[in-house]
């Protein structure tokens, strides 16, 4: 236990990136020329390998270019409203478009401006100028003519300008085969049935996917047991047979271990822990000229490594240059703190509040994926840099579209479980708009609302002198910004309790009683002040609670909590208890209302949210079969100033 | 003959739209939903068809999130460096990364933290929180919670986020399945041998491509021959099995007018002729639900009425918005005539001179697939206006990315083959940079500096007086242009002739003696002044020469019409004759040079360009096997001012 392989070197990324790129120049990985021939109906997408030339002109005759007759443009030289011109016999021969113009004939006059004098002879008025409505040979591509240059990607237009100047075949790169094998004892198949300590092997899916969009075929393989020789194995036979292999580490201690000593054992170990976060443990070597990268386990961690050092072998091997992502100057809207000498990579949802965009950080924990779900974009943090201050101008690497990223509504306060309804109604009925939520509790609501930072909070505080909820708060910390305040709902907020409510709990008596383990939620959201107030009125001091300390951010998290046994109860809405099957023993009932300042009521998104609470009876039925609900006051304003 | 169906209503764009919609609103387009279950693992790509729950919580146990040790907090409370703390026996237990927590811990100390006194004794100076390093139950992703909103394109990230929640199959939205039939009896596969009058059916391989971009599933079938019972045949099969269809005219007049009649007879024909140019001739039609699309038969009018009619229906299909273009303003570089009345679309190449995106059509000509290749964006003239004057501003609607506009490089002026040469070797190098090349002969190149619409201009223009080439000519109409002159090539200029001379030319006298047929250059070439002085010389009369009025743009158009047999001789230069396999008889050497302002020499693009034509071996060995050249000069700065 004591002599477990606790560290790895940590090399500045650029220092990483120069002695990878090293190792893979003396690996001749950049000049390699890989192509291939392909038949052209079969090269969409595909790029270039060389310089494509028309093998004949298009067109390859003197064509028609519209429906009418062939004729001299001698003939008709005199030709006038006040002297029309006969044509007869020889002079003139039908044509239609894409016919060849027949031998002796150098014009084409359309049929709208021919008068049939009878079936054999014509008459026109207007002369014709030499080779007019003639589509003359090669006047589109003429034989020899350059059609694409090499290292092009290949477009429908492209195809169709190869195949009409009779070239069926091109030279184009081949596409990088790349092998992504998971690895680690612990892992299982998506659908299988875990037990705690197993994880399901999505990794491998998530990278296949990311390879494929870069343009390279990955293939993946099932997942290689914590074992020295399997490992060793199945490298082995990968180098043999792919261009690129990519290791996924599984979390536990001994597959990293297996991963570095293997990798050293058969080729070139190049780094072994680069100074990044997340993805520091990330391992770069090459085998037989094979680059090999064993990636960290964690989804984010693996991704961003895999976008680190695989992403522009894929795009080299193709003989492309890597893409530029898009960037964006934005606000910070809270601080990060980040170390010196590591590059920082922060996922951030991004949202566009009163001209300000504003970046906030879509959550942490290189094990969360939805961070990356969520997010908009990444900011990178320099190695020179101790973090970002709250307010800093920041570049953001965006991930989703601009556009999308500006018609999102910035959600942030109190946690509901309609937020996930009004969500999805809202994306279905205009793609374009997201909502991004924080949930930060309401007090957290109200003062970004105060910053400017938000274009709606949900916030349920109870002024326990006047009874009356949220409008106290608003007098106090916004007293100065013009807003409504729109009710969402009336919501039943109680005890959590696991099925059955096995330990016969009716209140927080109970809980003390029987010294069962509470969870409860952060400073500054409203059921904590709720629990805080309910502790208060029993006298009942908080470290009396078991758990008292122990917090989470939104009811659902709770829920699951009690849900999976290892605590007995805690406070959270009906709806959060019957979404995983809970018991629930109700205490309060409390209003949650919208603040929303009068700025943004005018913006499209934020009317669309006002008109699915206020109007929109399907929206109304999926709420109360949540349960726990009451929208007797749904979309109605409470309080304006 | 005189029956021939003229014409067809030329309903306005705009109202050819509505009606179209009004139709497939009828049909019930737009509003049924199509989804289809698939498994995750396939789903990259995909449309979500409802919104994505999660099934399980993920983690779905509290895992450690680090390698250590799991503690209970409150045993650490205390601990500092001055006053360690000891654990062991059940005090703690050994966990990795993902391990589940034991049940009765609530924390894990990382195992760099860890002093081991033995194998059953640890000591620890650091006092824990609650759940340090634990990844609770629910902490990324809680049962039931929203993972994805309906209408959601399925990334990566995605795949692995449902994964993780354990969702293994969702509903997506059915991919739509297009009938692609190519109709026309003139039509021949790509690779078959042609003969006049024949056309390469490769419109239906360049429709496919689009609609797969675009998101469909196109299938194409074999060319349906101009016999009405077939057409209807292959349309009423395609109705039944496929969402969309789409027909492509062969160009015959026959072929249109048979759609026409059977999509009459078979269901509602709502549209026949659009006011827009090109793809006036489109037929739109509705038959059992299902529309189906008359396009017509020239390339890039197919494509442009693919991109009115049938674009909007695929998105519509999948559920989500069409993507808007990008666009980007520029300078028109010169007049377009445009008719009232008519929505005119024309196909433009971009190139940014001096700060000025300057515009020019790449091309005309509904059937010259290369000018839909060369074009970088598409210009809109309504059909309010009569046309765009030369250096109007203009809204463009981008085909390539602004990155690679940006970094076009603008030649304009006299042809060369080298130009091809030039072309590929830069893009193979820097795959963003393009060049875009007008060839308008060495005055237009002249001119179009003037105007400061090219970075280069290409000139072989001979001052009779003083036997210099283009110097006498800068002097005059480009007088106060600080530029170098820098040598591209010197070139034989002759007679291009059949293979094996068949008329035994050696110079213009014989061409007028045999009264055989001469195809001219343009008005402004050099070689046409070249012509002009050699006619002039021997005391020729212009209109002796039988073909002097027939002009065409580049060498390579004289050498295909040479070639083809239309013509017999032409005045050019001898890489063109070798091109085509004909006979060159030599007339005279010229200096061909590249006038460049000294304002762009030190732009990369003209960099590259000076240091491939004055240093790159393999480059000057490409030239001279062309034949015909004489590079002793090539780099070289003839003249600057």
């Amino acid at each position: 236990m004591k002599n477990r392989n606790i560290f790895v070197k940590n090399h500045p990324l650029s220092e990483a990136l120069s002695l990878w790129e090293d190792s893979l120049n003396r690996a001749e990985f950049f000049i390699t020329k890989r192509s291939e021939s392909i038949r052209v109906d079969n090269s969409l997408g595909r790029i270039t390998g060389e310089a494509v030339f028309a093998a004949h002109s298009s067109p390859s005759y003197n064509a028609a270019a519209m429906d009418g007759i062939a004729v001299k443009f001698s003939d008709l030289a005199l030709a006038s409203e006040a002297a029309p011109i006969q044509l007869k016999d020889k002079q003139f021969v039908a044509v239609n478009t894409g016919n060849n113009l027949p031998a002796g004939y150098d014009a084409v006059v359309m049929i709208e401006d021919v008068h049939y004098v009878n079936d054999t002879e014509v008459e026109l008025t207007i002369p014709a100028t030499p080779w007019q409505h003639v589509r003359t040979i090669g006047e589109d591509i003429v034989a020899t003519e350059l059609i694409l240059p090499q290292g092009h990607a290949i477009r429908p237009i492209d195809q169709g300008a190869m195949l009409a100047a009779g070239v069926t075949e091109i030279k184009v790169r081949k596409i990088p085969q790349v092998a992504v094998i998971p690895t680690g004892s612990e892992l299982i198949q998506p659908g299988a049935a875990g037990s705690p300590g197993q994880i399901i092997e999505f990794n491998s899916r998530i990278l296949a996917g990311y390879l494929a969009q870069w343009g390279a075929a990955p293939k993946r393989s099932l997942p290689v047991k914590d074992d020295r020789e399997s490992l060793k194995k199945a490298i082995l036979e990968a180098v043999e047979q792919y261009d690129i292999v990519v290791l996924n580490a599984g979390a536990s201690a001994g597959t990293r271990d297996y991963t570095n000593a293997v990798l050293s054992e058969l080729g070139k170990l190049v780094v072994h822990g680069v100074a990044i976060k997340p993805g520091k443990p990330v391992i770069l070597s090459i085998i037989n000229q094979t680059p090999v990268i064993g990636l960290p386990g964690y989804p984010v961690s693996a991704i961003l490594t895999l976008q680190l050092f695989v992403r522009k072998l894929i795009y080299s091997f193709l003989g492309l240059p890597v893409p530029e992502p898009e960037r964006i100057e934005a606000n910070m809207s809270r601080p990060i703190h980040s170390s010196m000498g590591v590059d920082q990579f922060v996922r951030v949802s991004l949202g566009k509040v009163d001209e300000t965009l504003m970046a906030t950080p879509s959550g942490k924990g290189a094990g969360a994926v939805m961070s990356l779900v969520r997010a908009d974009g990444i900011l990178t943090i320099p190695a020179t840099s101790e973090g970002i201050g709250a307010g800093e101008k920041v570049e953001i690497e965006l991930i989703r579209k601009k556009a999308a990223v500006d018609s999102t509504l910035v959600f942030i306060g109190s946690h509901d479980n309609i937020l996930d309804i009004i969500a999805n109604e809202l994306h279905k009925r205009s793609p374009i708009t997201h909502i991004t939520s924080s949930h930060v509790g309401s007090m957290g609501g109200i003062m970004a609302i105060r910053r400017g930072e938000a274009h709606i909070a949900g916030s349920h505080l109870l002024d326990e002198k006047t009874g009356e909820y949220n409008i106290s708060f608003i007098k106090r910390f916004l007293p100065d910004t013009a807003l409504q305040l729109v009710n969402l709902c009336y919501r039943e907020q109680g005890l959590i309790v696991p099925k059955g409510n096995p330990f016969n709990i009716q209140g927080f008596e109970d809980i003390i009683e029987q010294k069962l383990n509470f969870i409860n939620r952060q400073k500054g959201a409203g059921t904590r002040l709720l629990t805080d107030k309910i502790l208060n009125d029993l006298s009942i001091e908080p470290d009396k609670l078991c758990g008292y300390s122990h917090e989470e951010y939104t009811h659902m998290s709770v829920a699951a909590a009690i849900a999976s046994g290892s605590v007995d109860t805690g406070m959270g809405i009906r709806a959060a208890a019957n979404a995983l099957d809970l018991d629930f023993v109700p205490i309060t009932e409390e209003r949650y209302d919208l603040i929303i300042p009068q700025k943004f009521i005018d913006e499209e998104k934020v009317l669309r949210v006002l008109a699915l609470i206020g109007h929109d009876q399907p929206f109304q039925e999926k709420v109360l079969s949540l349960g726990g609900y009451d929208l007797r006051d749904c979309g109605k304003i409470m309080y304006e100033q």
